[in-house]
């Protein structure tokens, strides 16, 4: 089993602190996108739309999507349950991982790739869709605050899935696209406080 | 338990085919766009994201997310399995569900917003991401066509969620954003017609 990893990317970043939470060892080989290792033909016979992360398994199968490679494991290993205990918490947390998806980490990733110098060449940057994405990341940081008002965690009560993907969107959006979370957003400061204290926050 | 729908929104019809597939009924409430029906309070109390569809169950509690909602009735009603069969197959479906989001779904959807007269006043329009999400759509329906290869279904041997996430796209590429399947996409021809043949295709 190995695990294909892009340097300094949200998504694969997702998988690692997942695995890291889980306490699971996977064998990891770590692509650079500025050398282009995820264009080669080797790559690609993997995953012909070239996106990061790919878990392949020992019979050659591969996995792609960040998701569909943590439920594999949260199968395999149930314990600690990072996608929900019950019918209902199982649908919360999709919920809440996907709007953590749609609301923070997709619109960053807008941000960096319509906005930041490292794409110019790579991809066909469009300025105004970055300032767009931009804005509505500034209103769901507000409306996430609000969300979290009373609550210690994103989807249900424990550290999920949910809590990785807005951990990754938020810690790109301090990095890349220069929008820390503002100091009046008591509640997601708090909650941003405690999930950064947690070991696997460096995985 | 209840159902909000959006009246010609391919969201929730994914749901809709999804509970037709599983033969469950459930009441449904149709909300009109145009009349602004998912903007009142009464709305926004339930999803402050104004997005639909959202399912509100008998005690209240609401689950928002197509996908979130498809999951919930799964497990309720397991057969038939529209998520896979077994732990591998569960991570193949999620990939594959994940990919026609991202591929298909999601560009169709802004091809829509950023270039369809109905937006106007409505939604900030930016034509230049429009279109290069028309020129993304093109690209991926090429794809898809060389992964359906020898294939019948998307995800696995079996009529499933990425099925159904693909044909509500791609129906949305042809009616809103004027993109038919090209005749020499002969594979994606085939599974089309195959699945549109569907009893549920209507729901």
């Amino acid at each position: 089993m190995k695990l294909y990893d892009l340097k300094g990317a949200p998504n694969p970043r997702r998988v690692k602190i997942f695995l890291a939470e889980k306490r699971i060892k996977v064998p990891i080989e770590t692509l650079d996108l500025e050398a282009g290792a995820h264009l080669t033909p080797g790559f690609l016979a993997r995953n012909p739309l070239g996106k990061l992360p790919v878990l392949e398994l020992d019979d050659g199968t591969v996995l792609c999507e960040s998701v569909a490679i943590c439920r594999y494991f949260e199968e395999m290993v149930p314990e600690p349950p990072l996608f929900g205990r019950s019918t209902l918490e199982r649908a919360q947390v999709e919920m809440w991982n996907r709007r953590m998806e749609h609301e923070l980490l997709l619109p960053v990733i807008d941000v960096f790739v319509h906005t930041h110098p490292l794409w110019v060449g790579r991809r066909e940057q469009i300025a105004a869709w970055g300032e767009a994405q931009r804005k509505l990341l500034v209103e769901r940081m507000r409306w996430l605050d609000r969300e979290l008002e009373g609550k210690e965690f994103i989807g249900v009560q424990r550290y999920d899935m949910a809590d990785i993907t807005a951990q990754v969107a938020l810690l790109t959006a301090r990095g890349v696209a220069r929008l820390p979370i503002p100091d009046d957003h008591k509640n997601l400061t708090r909650w941003w406080a405690s999930v950064s204290k947690r070991p696997t926050a460096r995985a």
